[in-house]
């Protein structure tokens, strides 16, 4: 089923952009778990439009409504449902768009796919607003995942020219990820995050937009979790990241860096501390080894294209005409979803990494 | 099944690096494919060690056998099973590693999680030995896939600080991917072929390794191949990618570098072909908008970590003593493991993009 | 996932008895496939219940809201989520159970599970009430499924010591499905149905219930339809069969009845008709041979046992007192289910072979 | 993958009646698991046939080698691969069957499906050889859950008018289990084997065959296990027991018989034990309660048709002259298959229970 994830965890996310509604299924909870519901919808206020300057003034108003899978406040056994009603959709805005395929967008691959019957207003099962029942489904693993030790927190590494500083692979804390993820734009420098919102500010002015990098941190891991081969941290992380739209490139511990070290620079060495637990010294694995938790802070780097819905004149084809047209895309759209996309990693995260512990346990 | 893969053709590999066979099993191929195994077996070739200096002296002798799933020479209905006899391996070089884990390896994360009973010689399930089955598969996807007009093709984008150019992403052609595969060493610049060698046997001759990027392209794909969210392209093939061992990082198209264009830049614009087809004039996306194929090339590069196994000393851990040590990995090691991974790289994006193929069909 | 049923073609329930919500959300589905809705709706009528003397009381009044999936009218790629408010619950009725778990019913393994979390209100994830998705998805999967020629349809086989007769396993055509069906009571002789409902009304009235046995039918299936060993057509109807509460044995064509024959009597012959179709004269084989569709009627007999739900006094154990006692179960609930599992059986076939059909197609 | 099987445990077969080798890959297995080949092996030579008057004089030599996944003799993470070298074919046996489909076999079916390309010596891959490798990993699967305190065993109940008796339902021990299954012709009653055996020798020397029930119980199943809807104990073991060739009817605990019977017969009442355990008093549901253990023995029944290869002339058709025509089916065939299907019954239902277990974990 394409539009799930997980093994003994599963999530099942339907919906289109102006469908009625669009929500998940979550599956293969532990009994017994108590879900702050409050909580889960701040996480998900995280990834919502509308709140400042620089993201769409759309306002998305995420009420979560969840209709089963919880007895008294608690998981028992059967599927959690969450649902979020579409009330602030303007199919008219998209009308254009079933003749006209948007540069970067799965308009023109959706279209040819399903023979024509793609339901193009927004984006349909393709837009970036499925991510608000990923960011529900990840609150919920997050939850369960505290509890066992784990936590998740990113920031923005980088927005086009604007750099935030990294984390600390080998030290990071999950009261400074906390930290972190609790500012209004998540970045560890609050001077990183002035200069992005004003290279933000300026794209929109522009009638244009930006791309970046989100880095993403869990700790607490214990040593272990991972399953060999195609079911690896880096390949259950990477399949379940790059369901996020406009992610182009993801990156473990050193990343692409490696390249360009010797082994005897890459290599962790282990040591033992006082409390007889083995790490290593330095972090440039990034917490995975052979697939499989090393203990180290497990870290991510994910690029993010700049959103591909412009108001700067574009050439693109009319496909009823069959002839090159230029269109202006109109609507309300963020000018770098980078700052709406940090919770949506920080989910994808928590949800692969439930599906593993669970495996593993 | 952690090491399967795949929903319509999915393989199973099984074997250790020191069990006396490595294989795969194939199932849910299309029936009535001739499989030519003389050119499965000359894929699988390109990954065998031994061929020269810049890579172990093992001989590692990989002759496939396969026993179920032709008749006649063609697929049956029945799975492919594909056997390699380990013949060459000298289990007492690991003895101490039991002991005492590699920096850089699975031997820890595997030691702990599977509670001292993981079969340590050689890295056991995690070695890149495995890989020899999964190019195996690969072999056998590609000759589907190429009957259907899809042709796959990798190159050394860089070693260290060695650099190839770039595929051309928009014009490539299967014969210039023919062409580049042929080579023993394969770059698109003969020159780079030349720094990156002397790379690599500086590396070994100071007892240490290097690192690298490999560029692949898949051309020909149809639009429309790849399912929604979490089995889109992207997510796919990161996850067969991810499974071979060293690859810390994965881009499309232009990837990382998205983090630093303004939309205007990084979008490619539609025209329509004097024949009809619709392209984009520049391929940033790589070929995936949405997660499905638009018809240009597929793009991607995968990073590999520098061999961990280096004969300098480096510091671990006596697990059994509880104390910090000192290692020096003996044993035949490749200083640079890149361009034995060519073949894997293809292996694996031709296994998943059958799959998809098959999928979508 | 074990709410979740398919491999191409998907479904995953969720909701409890008393939950919210209860739905379905079917991934999939091929597209530009038009759905009425309306018509949907009516065969999910046929297991309501409340509408005669042989069923329940209660008003379950369910019905469907699609919320995704559909665009003008048709299937447009992303997963359809179908939704049935629960609005006639009377929670009240079944708080003793937590404690004294019902003879026949999940109550009890449920408890001891999911560790005193299960929702015990009604039976919880395990209540018959979860049908009611199952059937909607099966509605739609059916309207596919007879767009390509594919019908099917079932009656009631006998109920207590009430028989009707069988279908015609080798003539059995669409059109006497479709009037079997369209019946409030549906089995082939009325006189069956009027000994029938003088069963169930005998045991109402004696605070017992009656089990029964459905046979179901699908006709117009090509040669072809099944994949080999775990995913032939009797491994998956009977994995989704047994998901309907209460099912304790399925067959296919003559069933148990094979063990007392000679194989000269159950071998079905092979004969060219003068359309150059090949058939077979008899059909002890049920339409099914090495899980693969021969062509003729795919014939199931289903058994369902009496409902546990019973007025008459029972022995049981008070989980809390670790003593035994005695249990009265109150509430409304039906004499015998048979009559109301009618679309269930009808639609859980609909539902693996729509899948069977596009993995095979 | 259709010829895979399993969720947490998973095995994948693969092979054909006259590949050069059958085998099974076992993944997910518990580590740390000492296996006893030679055990499996004498498992393994339960179904082995020319052991007598009774079954096919072929000498299958079943002899398993064990290539992966053991090390020191224990599971090691890695996944099994056992394999069954296939030495006395006689492939010309077969060679009329592409033509002429043997009525009651897949012959006819798969030749369709596979539009030409099945590899139809002895069946293929719808071959009941396959049932070899099912056997080996039944017998591994047995080893650990019978450490695990679960048992399993079974019996023949009936061939054709010859009737065993049945096995205790609610007290049936381990002891009593391994007395049966020790048994050259497992039943309970000695003289129902005799009067099978007379009934086998006589099919066989009227070129007939006849068809059985095959009983089987697992003993010492904590209460829980089992998952909800489709991966309920009756969904996942019918799943594989109809994968065994001749199937043609399952029931759990009264089955069939409950039709018959008022909701007061059926319901099995709980009790307190003087140990604290929940019991029941009469075992009508067969261990299963909502598809999870009750605690009490499982007890299922399985129809086996008589083996549809005979030596009396049928009536088929040839499909290249597309004309009627007679078949008389020489090779070598067992008159009944039953007895050899006992160990395939037992395999089958350790692996989906090692399956479920391993999930409930």
């Amino acid at each position: 089923m394409s539009s799930s994830f997980g093994e003994k965890v599963k999530i099942s996310i339907f919906g289109q952009s102006h469908s009625e509604v669009i929500g998940v299924v979550i599956d293969g909870l532990p009994v017994g778990e108590e879900i702050d519901l409050a909580a889960a919808q701040r996480f998900l206020d995280r990834r919502a439009p509308g709140k400042n300057a620089y993201s769409t003034p759309r306002k998305e108003g995420d009420q979560v409504r969840v209709v089963s899978g919880l007895f008294d406040g608690k998981t028992c056994g059967a599927p959690i449902c969450a649902m979020i009603e579409n009330t602030n959709t303007r199919s008219k805005d998209y009308a254009q768009l079933k003749d006209m395929p948007r540069p970067g967008h799965a308009d023109f691959t959706a279209e040819i796919k399903y023979h024509g019957f793609q339901d193009y207003r927004g984006g349909g099962h393709f837009s970036g607003r499925l991510t608000a029942p990923l960011c529900f489904a990840g609150a919920v693993c997050l939850q369960i995942l505290e509890r066992r030790g784990i936590h998740i927190g990113a920031h923005i590494l980088s927005i086009h020219e604007g750099k935030d500083k990294s984390f600390d692979a080998v030290g990071i804390t999950k009261e400074e990820l906390a930290k972190v993820i609790a500012k209004e734009f998540p970045t560890i420098e609050d001077s990183a995050a002035e200069k992005m919102k004003a290279i933000i500010q300026n794209a929109r002015e522009g009638g244009d937009s930006v791309g970046g990098v989100i880095e993403s941190v869990a700790v607490g891991l214990p040593v272990g979790i991972g399953e060999p081969m195609f079911d690896g941290l880096e390949s259950k992380l990477s399949s379940i990241l790059f369901a996020i739209p406009a992610v182009k490139g993801i990156e473990f511990g050193e990343g692409f860096g490696v390249a360009t070290l010797f082994g005897s620079q890459n290599n962790d060495s282990f040591y033992i501390e006082e409390t007889g637990a083995i790490k290593t010294k330095t972090n440039r694995h990034g917490g995975s080894l052979g697939g499989i938790s090393s203990g180290m802070p497990l870290v991510i780097r994910t690029a993010f294209k700049p959103t591909p819905s412009i108001s700067k004149n574009q050439a693109t084809v009319s496909l009823q005409k069959g002839e090159n047209t230029v269109l202006s895309v109109t609507g309300r759209h963020d000018p770098c979803i980078v700052p709406r996309a940090v919770p949506c990693v920080e989910a994808a995260m928590a949800i692969a990494l439930l599906d593993l512990y669970e495996l593993f346990k």
